[in-house]
């Protein structure tokens, strides 16, 4: 199984250096724009396209797959057979990608039998992929990163989700400004890679399955805790606020959010 | 005084590559952290030096100016004489550049008896300088940039300050919701550069004079808006709330924070 996570490993790169090249000629295209569940919950053709570009690949080299892609498939379920379940964000940040032509993410996750195997996050305009799974730790491009230092929220930058800051989710503004600051970028892949690499101590928003899978893979690979804000474990199977953060920094946010009840 | 803006031009640009340098060095080295205002009000030995860089090479090239640096002088003052005025920010976003070694700038902004001649930021990581003044319009890098198109706020991102955005400062947070989404960089410097290539339709934040400079000289040589919240003009002496936005966007947060009152 190592020997082809290998292989599935060099496919998977190649894939999406391909879908970077695809991503940066559509810029000079019309985008062909859509509303989803609101208006700003976008999807273009170049998501659509390169969720099939991916799903082709998949049953090509993986035939036995299963595959959860955010714009077509949002049923959640387990493989009928032995086989892989991909879990694939063709463009995550599609309104940053619109209005930004930056600031966007293209993420990959893998499991076998409910086994986290791989997480692929790719930040594409800074052509750094975060990649790796529980065997073989996290790494960028070719250089492995070390576990960020488990520090306490008011020694770290905190991402959070821009409804829930506004709504004061949970209390979160009360955490926010514990912490050294709130940083939003409207992109849970570009916001994972920040605790990832401990530029974030913590981030939070509502997410649903595919916004999440790959970054839980690698944060729990670095030992950061990946939970709901009030400390349960993440269903894998539907949306939820998701926070993941040091083990320090959790033990902050929960505190806080508990002294609101 | 096009010929001898030409060459300070050139030097400017000369000495913030060489900041650039020392910047990346300091990387390797232990940070000189203190605090001045408050706990997240940051300063350290790389902002000291490169301001006093900065300064060094100004009395040397062109010493009748005045010299405001956010670092060692913070009472604003016209120059006596016929010299020029230099508005320095060494390091802006010093908390990003402590925590995540990215996502900060270095700006210089020059006037000549109370006339906006010039204003360059640097994205430093991104190599990335915005320059230019009145005369010449604006560029990034040798690529000359077109004003960016005059859409509404519901049409784009909206940066913001997270302290205003935590406590609703003016109704600020309706604003956020009629966005396409908030952003929240933790660099004004940052934020102002996406407002001047229409990756957000505007920012707000408190700002100090070095804050806002060069984003202001920038800003009104690309038709941009740059004002308080209410629609008074900045004054370039002291701190304020400072709203850089297209001219619709303006209107529209204008007409949002004045449906409070």
């Amino acid at each position: 199984m190592l020997e082809s996570l290998r292989t599935i490993d060099d496919n998977v790169k190649k894939w999406m250096k391909e879908v970077r090249v695809k991503v940066i000629a559509s810029f000079n295209d019309d985008l062909d724009v859509k509303t989803k569940s609101g208006p700003n919950d976008l999807v273009t053709n170049i998501d659509r396209e390169v969720e099939e570009f991916y799903k082709d690949k998949i049953k090509k080299y993986y035939p036995g797959s299963e595959i959860i892609g955010e714009e077509s498939a949002h049923e959640v379920r387990e493989p009928k057979n032995e086989g892989l379940l991909w879990v694939i964000d063709p463009i995550d940040g599609t309104m940053n990608f619109v209005k930004q032509k930056n600031h966007f993410a293209s993420m990959i996750a893998i499991y076998r039998k409910g086994t986290a195997m791989r997480g692929y996050i790719y930040d594409v305009m800074q052509d750094k992929l975060y990649w790796g799974g529980p065997e073989i730790g996290v790494y960028c491009n070719q250089d492995k990163i070390e576990p960020p230092s488990d520090k306490k929220l008011n020694k770290g930058l905190f991402g959070v989700g821009a409804p829930l800051l506004i709504d004061n989710y949970h209390n979160l503004q009360k955490a926010a400004l514990e912490s050294c600051g709130t940083r939003i970028y409207g992109c849970s892949g570009i916001q994972f890679i920040h605790v990832l690499n401990g530029q974030c101590v913590a981030y939070i928003s509502y997410l649903r399955p595919w916004d999440y899978a790959a970054g839980k893979v690698l944060a729990e690979t670095l030992d950061l805790v990946v939970k709901t804000i009030d400390g349960r474990p993440i269903d894998m199977l539907s949306s939820s606020d998701v926070l993941v953060a040091t083990k320090n920094a959790q033990k902050d946010i929960t505190r806080i959010v508990q002294s609101t009840y």
